[in-house]
């Protein structure tokens, strides 16, 4: 397959790392980034101008906290942040997550307190 | 959630249609579509010329033809082909696919032959 993206076992990418609220790149799209994160405990409460948000949970169970209540994502389920909204996902115990976001969004909303995004 | 998207449970949306290759938009983001889709059977060789492909396998098998070799998908994996890239995806048995589309792209990557989508 040579010049072409290879596929992405999701469960194999996310054997790879241990840490929480560290988003790992594992394909492009469209300008878009793909990432898997494992994620325990609260995250910190931001929005995206200028992107929605895209969670797709894989395991564990993950809360979408948005001002006007709460979203509870089982795995297979998914749900989109409309941008400029805020939110705070939390996880009593582990769960992990498919995320999309475009090419060097800051994972906090914020550059100065973004997560370093690497490609696994 | 007034104003907010719904969650969405991939299962649930998958088990309110059965036809194979129809494309059904769960989800928006950022000027995407994300559809489930059952697919059996062959579909067309075809390309983007605009937009990458998003495939990710929910459930059974999946191979996407290329002309440099196949990609099988197994449940829990994910491929992107680049635009411009003809392939033509394949399933011996049911399987269930999420898609990313850009809004308004046909699926056979021609308006006249692609099928209508609708949201569910």
């Amino acid at each position: 397959m040579s010049g072409l993206p290879a596929k992405v076992n999701l469960s194999e990418k996310l054997a790879l790392f241990s840490e929480h609220w560290s988003p790992k790149i594992v394909a492009e799209f469209n300008g878009h980034d793909i990432f898997v994160v494992k994620v325990k405990g609260e995250f910190v409460w931001h929005s995206h101008a200028e992107t929605d948000d895209f969670f797709l949970c894989l395991s564990g169970q993950v809360t979408i906290q948005l001002r006007e209540g709460d979203v509870l994502l089982n795995p297979g389920e998914l749900f989109v942040v409309p941008k400029g909204v805020e939110h705070c996902p939390m996880a009593a115990e582990e769960a992990c997550l498919l995320l999309i976001e475009p090419e060097g969004t800051p994972n906090t909303g914020n550059e100065a307190t973004a997560t370093a995004k690497i490609r696994i």
